[in-house]
């Protein structure tokens, strides 16, 4: 890199690289499911519990990337912070594969239910993280943003909760992650027409 | 997520991630096929069937993609409801290749021709659902649309024929998946100049 | 689909589609690799036939990569034929990972040699197929196009003669393989300035 | 490819497709850690060196990403030498993920400690090469290029070192190839506003 102005990153291309990260991680995962061993029903019912796991993780990167995409339209030219940000983002995210297979196939232990809460919290708050940087760039049209990430601390709250619930029951660890997905997803009363 | 009217996603952008999740899936299926055991011609051979789920797997998603591009460029802004929608139908794409190393490597059973004749309805499914729900918004020129969803109504009903067959013999199942490609390369007439 | 003038596809979606695959193909074919078994010398020296073949597939990619952008950039709108023509490339080309492992793994044996081949002159037949299509369309600048696919059809001659040579001796094979590859790299004479 | 003026390649899209490799590079490299065996956190502990390999792995793309982008947008058009430069850049960085899982597997030994720092210097040349030849062209605002690429000379040397230290102890050799990331990330002093 060369001692210019080089600070300073063109959003579009950001957005690319971030899309093309959370379509590998996306196909990746599924692929981690595995052709069931055997041919009756019995093995297809085995892997039922890894693609519940799939499906909840495929949840939160369809949740992230409709998030990311709503972050980054807000600017037209991104700091390196801004930049370090997101790979830290997309750093938890891709780590979201491993967690997802290895709860998937040992998802009655405290172990895989606490580290898939913890890489969640992770990609929470370097979301959160990046969205105040954003937030506090002045040359983005930012006054609607802040005040509005209650969202962002609650998944956090909640996450760490679930770490916690983990050592208690890892059940109660997962029906905290799912209640996180459907804070995101369940539409803003606000904002409804 | 901000509570703005954050509920826009712009078309390219769900374009380019859908492209990529698309484009991953043919080449992790297409790893999924492994070197053959063995360095003969009977190594080889025992690959065929495997190679040919993959053909078809790859001909269905060059479907998708190229229906998937022709729904796409109707609108330009859409809603998160066919956001959802469009992460319905990459979902079930997803299992994909999961599918076609069970079939490629247990293809004389019911179960995974009954598996694979599922996630290929599925998808056909959310591929309707996305399409009625861009018909459906007031802002698209979609009047042109309207009415013509036979060839996606016609591969529900075959798939769903495909799954009941599965349970008579496999080999019916596969010609009906089989079918239902036919049904969308084939040109159509009316176009022909 | 609809039953409407869908036969036009943007030529810049291609382009990003196929762009996604050969990326794709080139990171998957890459991990085939695997980390040596063991931690000495002689690990990593058994690793280096699978990494030389690596190293032509990874050229013969950057090869189609170059040569389908130029091949793109002549037409603003392709037909279904185009995008089909396209989609049999990306099939041949998808291929190419598993036979660069078994050549890797078995490379002193004919069959993975004449497979090998057998691939790349299917995606070699492919590709003079795309450009006879695109070269037909009269809607593009392409008089400049006629008559210089010399070098497609002199791949197609040379991987023909490659697969043959595969049940003399694989490394025969080989060096067709090569030669093929080094015909497209060696800039045109003509184009020097 | 045809004998025309097919030198020239749109930056645009050498970007996308290295943005697609990179991407793919970061998420199969994630994948490459594999779900622990077991489900004790001494099995999670067994994973952290493989997890701190990974990451260092995961900045040094981010960095390169970030460089490219740098380096690309200096020009609109660049030359057959200047896209075989940047695929020479792709390659080593592809070789990434399998140095990684070696690493992360056999991380006390010398082999893998060296190997990893060979694939480090042959990228970071590759980048220089790439950058001295955009700096060559005429054509591009580069006299701002020229005598700044101190970083990527003393990454060179740096590398050169982790390579030779490696053979003392890999400990040594790993706390240079972090050396070099710092060196990238920290920001410039000069730049600071």
């Amino acid at each position: 890199m060369s001692s210019d102005s080089s600070q300073i990153v063109r959003t579009h291309r950001l957005e690319a690289f971030s899309d093309g990260v959370m379509a590998v991680i996306i196909t990746i995962m599924a692929f981690g499911l595995k052709a069931p061993h055997g041919t009756n029903l019995a093995a297809l019912r085995a892997q039922i519990p890894h693609l519940l796991v799939y499906v909840l993780s495929f949840v939160n990167i369809g949740i992230y990337w409709n998030n990311h995409h709503h972050l980054l339209r807000r600017t037209e030219r991104i700091s390196a912070s801004v930049m370090w940000a997101n790979l830290d983002l997309l750093f938890w995210l891709s780590l979201l594969p491993v967690m997802t297979e290895w709860v998937g196939t040992s998802y009655r232990h405290t172990e895989p239910a606490a580290a898939y809460a913890t890489v969640a919290l992770l990609a929470a708050i370097a979301y959160s993280l990046a969205r105040s940087i954003i937030a506090a760039n002045p040359q983005s049209p930012v006054s609607t943003l802040i005040g509005s990430d209650v969202k962002g601390l609650a998944s956090i709250v909640v996450y760490v909760l679930a770490i916690g619930l983990a050592f208690v029951t890892p059940w109660a660890s997962y029906a905290l992650d799912v209640l996180v997905a459907v804070i995101w997803i369940v539409p803003d009363r606000r904002l409804a027409r």
